[in-house]
């Protein structure tokens, strides 16, 4: 075949498998990407690569599985610099003693950033290249995330309690919507409005972001149902459980995540699936925090797309979704007594295509990235010391 | 001070932090242990070494944590060349169509030479150096264990079931005492009866199991209590519960280390803690296999002593103990919804004393060691081609 009928792309990477989650079920063995110009243009076999294709880019990744970039769908990125600070204490002295007094001790913007910064170095070891963020600061989240190259959809946090950053319900919202015109250009960065939870936020504050959601088409990003005790305060302050509160409010829809999800009964259950809820399952901190363990097998027979996150690294200590995606696996074994639950497809859709569909994003944006890793230890060290040093 | 004063010694080891386990709570900052013919015969603040020791061989460890050598207290070490075969597959066809199968066909001597030094590698990768095996063919298991310098207490396997190894009770008790005649001068290798469980064990050789057991002073080491039901089969065929079986057999003693232990009623509590059984959890593989949570706090307030095993790869699918002692920690907080159960000085305890009570180790024999891991990884890798040539 003449050279001019080889067309030249950007970047070819050749596997032992490829793990492409659609098609359902399907591994190619000894099969090369075909990358131009940012987008996979083909995937063919690896043999019949050179009568095809030439490129000055090529991955020869001979024992290797290559599967979509990861999607972590529940972060506090930042709070990669508070691991290890506060474990093995009970949740009101974990919460009150250590979490609320750090943060109001450092968080800052620059905190921000470089715990970010670190987060995302961290996530991309673990082959995550798209995540779902919630913390103070989204301005100096969005700085770190397009160094780092990484796909995000970054919550505006909004609560109606004080912290460092804002003030309350309003002051959260306006700061949000200000930092969301920083990136609105990136094509990288998605937005979701993110309400802490069901007690830390009231029915006007969620009102204002149910109607800024509805307005910008926005998602929306909040811890619910994570413990008991949020479940038997609202039953005492509302009357009603938190689910059937926010449902109705009008916030549940395809573009919730409910993170957690723990305590789910019959009613909840039927809401969630009819409302076509995201549920974001993150397994290491329900049990680090004591909450307990969210039950996925029940979630999945009610149709209810489940995707996984670590949750910050105050409550896992990792930002490691493969991490997440065994016990995930592991504990729907244990606690439904059949090894056959949650199965290795079942666990990688969670983090690829269900984590696209409750982020929204059309599943063909896969992203191949890389960063200086070595930078980000550096960083995470100076933290790490300075925080020691004063706590 | 003159230098005749300064005592020359094997090996330094300067760290930045020591936690020797005992006495309780205490962490060392900046010290040194010092190491001569093997033994450890001080721990001194590391900027006092100059003046008193001085060896050939210093480590400086300045970003590390040190501590005794880990204890994995149960594994099929020469299963890791099964790791990944069977995974999520419900318990029946994991034995069936899969583990009992592959052994037919593969287990041999060369085989479990090969596993187990394949495993020894992994398992010092996360700080075991002593560990508790149960296998076929202990003879080729000792030879990897020797040339890895791990210390271990081989399990001499006995069941009523042929193997490729044995035909039954009395010929896996022949060939295991026999066997054990090969390493009985190796200072590092002590030796367990391993009658692999009640179900597959005969009361007429548990006896023989305890008779030999009296007259060498071997410790016993057995799979109980690990699914319900294995319970409710003993309730038919004998009715009792298993460990009330083994408690009339005369069975149970400090000497008994009984795995897994998944569900135990009031009265095993109370057996178990009279007759100050060790009680080996094995979080990980009790997950994958679908047979449940064992309830370690439970255990703890009986005053049982509980360590911790990887289990084989087969139903792990690792050999890294420091996974497990997460995992024991996270299920622990989980299932008492209590995120100061189980705390980090708890999990460490796990892993050493509580190993080596188990195993009637005198605590102060730690022990340094050091293989070629990449020799291993060829090993695996060769071994990986072979199996999955011919499944």
């Amino acid at each position: 075949m003449p050279d001019s009928q080889i067309q030249h792309v950007s970047t070819i990477i050749s596997a032992k498998w490829i793990c492409p989650v659609r098609p359902h079920n399907i591994t190619l063995e000894d099969h090369s990407i075909i990358i131009d110009q940012d987008r996979i243009i083909d995937i063919i076999e690896t043999k019949k690569v050179s009568s095809l294709y030439q490129t000055t880019q090529h991955f020869q990744l001979h024992h290797h599985i290559v599967t979509p970039g990861l999607i972590n769908a529940h972060t506090h990125a930042a709070m990669n610099l508070f691991r290890g600070f506060a474990d093995d204490q009970p949740l009101h002295t974990w919460l009150n003693e250590s979490i609320w007094p750090l943060e109001k001790k450092w968080v800052t913007p620059d905190f921000v950033y470089d715990g970010t910064l670190i987060a995302c170095a961290e996530m991309l070891k673990s082959g995550v290249t798209t995540f779902n963020e919630m913390y103070f600061y989204p301005e100096a989240a969005s700085r770190a995330i397009k160094q780092s190259g990484m796909r995000a959809n970054i919550g505006l946090f909004v609560m109606d309690y004080p912290s460092n950053y804002a003030s309350d319900g309003e002051d959260y919202l306006m700061k949000g919507l200000e930092a969301r015109d920083g990136w609105r250009d990136e094509a990288l960065i998605t937005s979701s409005l993110a309400p802490h939870a069901p007690y830390s936020v009231s029915d006007k504050t969620l009102d204002h972001v149910l109607t800024y959601a509805n307005q910008l088409n926005l998602t929306i990003h909040m811890h619910v149902h994570e413990t008991e005790d949020e479940i038997n305060e609202s039953l005492k302050q509302y009357q009603i459980r938190p689910i059937e509160r926010l449902h109705r409010l009008g916030v549940l829809s395809p573009q919730f995540m409910a993170v957690h999800s723990v305590y789910l009964n019959d009613q909840d259950l039927t809401t969630f699936s009819k409302e076509s809820v995201s549920v974001i399952h993150c397994p290491t901190s329900n049990l680090k925090l004591g909450s307990g363990i969210a039950d996925i097998e029940t979630l999945q027979k009610h149709s209810i797309n489940v995707c996984l996150g670590t949750d910050g690294s105050a409550s896992n200590n990792k930002q490691d979704i493969l991490h997440d995606m065994q016990l995930a696996s592991l504990l729907a074994k244990g606690i439904t007594k059949n090894p056959a639950t949650l199965n290795a497809k079942t666990s990688l859709e969670m983090v690829t295509i269900n984590g696209a569909k409750a982020l929204i994003l059309q599943y063909e944006e896969g992203l191949l990235t890389s960063m200086d890793i070595q930078a980000c230890k550096d960083i995470a060290l100076r933290w790490q010391l300075k925080l020691k040093q004063n706590v």
